[in-house]
């Protein structure tokens, strides 16, 4: 017993070592030779927004795949994928109208997936609630006719906003699927932000199984006009809101993943994944929401090249389409290489914005995460204190099987939720060494599991 | 052995219990109910830049002084001190000559406690250096009758940013007493500044023992026009740069700390003190540095009182006068308490800017420091996971006697340096949450402190 502690903790500092001085040079050439904030100004300052099946995704695919291709990689290629097409059509227009003709302006913008209002736009009365329950308690007589006004604000006292937006979301995506079994005509939701300003923030909505002619319009309303029509509400529930919105569903349109690989050396058949996703939201440039995940992954193999490293295993950088309102490009990727029989040992995912990065996320079983927490303390130096088991993203975990392990990066989310699906997302919130720090992380951890791989791999 | 251990481990487990619920609470008072952003904002935006010696110095004091005898302390006071007071005059002028008639304008800034230049300029050779060993390679031959430029830039590769300004500020603080050693007639200095961008920051400088007739203007310089100077430079050494500017250097005037208290219920002989700096630079309105430490550490006895603890020791806020260019309220505060035998146990710092936070610097001994880190597990939920040795700041510094404790709070750096002494340190700059996390990150550890007391207090 004693023996073999020695030995466990002679090899541990060996290994260290090295992987000290390689994590540091990866570090190094991140802060000093990085890629990924010259790729995200292009991507978002020259391309901008790029909502799935709209321009800018097409030449968001094509300029990103001509970048890989200059990086020497082995194989750069596009992965064929219907996505969902919604176009926002002309900007939103809304009001409160307390008495006719004594209107309020406000801030909306038209949920993605939503239909268009009447073309002379909708007028009604308007009835708060905090959630499905209280639709319930009010029953159809009190919301028949109505507007559904939903304006349950994040928890601020969640140290983790995307827990506050967890306990939030669902007004937003089942808003419209609840209301309208009341017999409401139309739902405003509160944005999903911590901070109280002028910007409406956009996001995916369903209408579940809803027939087509009983659909209603589905809009988010800033957080200062949330507070102000809570509070005449208060004053007068007798108030009207009207709102117009031109936006349309058209049918499915073909996109891409945009793929990026370099061979393994030793073991070409174990799949490493990293990645972001392409599409973005509509009303910012998608800087944070997730051009900043997209640049930072593929940065990854280039970083690994720079430091010296030649990947034991292949890694594949994948720049999924249609995370925002379908994520088609997920599940075409994942069905794809399952049907190959590829073996994925490991997948990240950076969406969760380009601020400083404080760790990740594991969906691991035990043994292999025990392994990854050997490696802790490699990160310190970095300020990268956070591993900790929990969900990777949308984009990686319809690649999970018993085996593997996924990840997700966390970075510092105080920020995320100040841009995130409106028009404040854009490149002026981008610190250049904070995403630098996020894809050296990433490098980072992508080194140690080319290095090591995983403990319970098992071919499919 | 073995039962010394038992009981060890059981009254950690129900310490950390309660304290883990008041933590909670504090977070949860600071997250909805904290004062610090709106204090901020009025410090910034309806008072703006104060430094010392200044009307807004001044404005500042008496409404800090206001806002504290509001929140129900036992006692408000100021502290009288002298400070320096230097005027910055009218905005700098500043160009590169190519050749008589062909200029390109440069953004600079004087240094703090520089002197004017001639009233109609200063035109000169110039010539760039790297740090005080490439002037004495250099020698009087090549330096005399010239300004001479410091251009080594802040090192990206560090990762805690406040190493990289320690790597390159005596080019800014000391730089006119090397050059003029060598005849020079004015100094440029870079900023210091981790972005390339053309905002110049300002900071203090010294002129050692030089008489006052051997002095030389001292300016920074952007970080974009320190690039295109060097390149110009490296094209011509031949061309002249010009600059302007007529700051002056008063009398020494009376200024304040401001100083709340709140005594102690159980030990009020034993000092805890929680500061900022309440001087700033004149160039933006002092947001990050340090208006952001000062309404922290003022909510700290609030938010302690809303969480429902009555502090056992006395509790002191301070706002020190004079950081930024003279430090003469620290200094007078550490004299009188001494000189009046006032047991200062612990003294901690915001001086880092108002960004997310992630830990604390101790100034301790082991033995304090072992007790310190048994408390850090109670703020994993919060993400605070820097606890190490090292400096607490400028203003608690004079305060260190063999057995007490000092500390600095210790928020993530990336971005602190794009702001520090700009036109950009600015309210817009400041997230709500991130300084409410500071305020409660701060209030948290004065809340174990003053229950825990330190463990080798000794009367003075």
């Amino acid at each position: 017993m004693k023996k073999l502690l020695f030995i466990f903790f002679i090899s541990i500092n060996l290994f260290s070592q090295e992987d000290a001085n390689t994590i540091r040079t990866i570090y190094d050439n991140s802060l000093t030779n990085g890629k990924s904030y010259q790729w995200l100004d292009y991507l978002s300052n020259q391309i901008g927004g790029r909502l799935s099946g709209s321009l800018n995704a097409e030449k968001a695919v094509y300029w990103t795949k001509s970048e890989l291709e200059k990086i020497g990689l082995d194989k750069v290629w596009l992965q064929p994928v219907m996505v969902p097409k919604w176009v926002r059509g002309n900007p939103e227009f809304a009001y409160i109208e307390t008495a006719p003709g004594k209107t309020t302006n406000v801030n909306i913008c038209a949920l993605g997936g939503s239909i268009a209002t009447p073309a002379s736009g909708l007028k009604a009365n308007i009835i708060e609630v905090k959630d499905f329950d209280d639709l319930e308690r009010l029953g159809k007589s009190n919301i028949e006719g109505k507007i559904v006004f939903y304006n349950r604000p994040m928890d601020e006292t969640l140290i983790d906003t995307f827990r506050s937006y967890g306990g939030c979301v669902n007004q937003r995506y089942e808003g419209a699927v609840h209301a309208s079994k009341y017999g409401a005509v139309g739902v405003i939701v509160r944005s999903m932000n911590l901070v109280l300003d002028d910007l409406p923030h956009t996001g995916s909505m369903t209408y579940g199984d809803i027939p087509a002619d009983n659909r209603i319009p589905s809009a988010a309303i800033s957080t200062n006009d949330a507070e102000l029509l809570s509070t005449m509400l208060k004053l007068d529930n007798d108030i009207k809101f009207y709102f117009k919105q031109n936006c349309k569903q058209f049918k499915d349109v073909l996109s891409y993943n945009v793929i990026g690989e370099l061979t393994g050396s030793e073991f070409p058949d174990e799949y490493i994944v990293v990645g972001g996703h392409l599409d973005s939201w509509d009303l910012g440039d998608g800087s944070h929401d997730d051009g900043a995940g997209c640049v930072q992954s593929m940065d990854v193999i280039r970083l690994l090249k720079l430091s010296g490293v030649t990947p034991k295993r292949t890694i594949r950088v994948v720049l999924f389409m249609n995370e925002e309102n379908g994520t088609r490009g997920a599940k075409k990727y994942a069905e794809e290489s399952f049907a190959k029989g590829e073996n994925h040992i490991f997948a990240l995912e950076s969406d969760a914005g380009g601020f400083s990065p404080r760790g990740f996320y594991f969906e691991s079983d035990q043994k292999n995460f025990n392994q990854i927490l050997t490696w802790k303390d490699l990160f310190k130096p970095y300020l990268i204190h956070f591993f900790e088991l929990g969900g990777s993203g949308a984009d990686v975990g319809p690649l999970k099987t018993p085996n593997n392990v996924l990840s997700g990066l966390k970075p510092d989310s105080q920020r995320y939720f100040d841009h995130h699906h409106s028009s404040s997302d854009t490149f002026d919130a981008i610190n250049k060494r904070e995403l630098e720090l996020g894809a050296a992380a990433i490098t980072s951890l992508v080194y140690l599991i080319d290095k090591y791989g995983i403990v319970t791999k098992i071919k499919l």
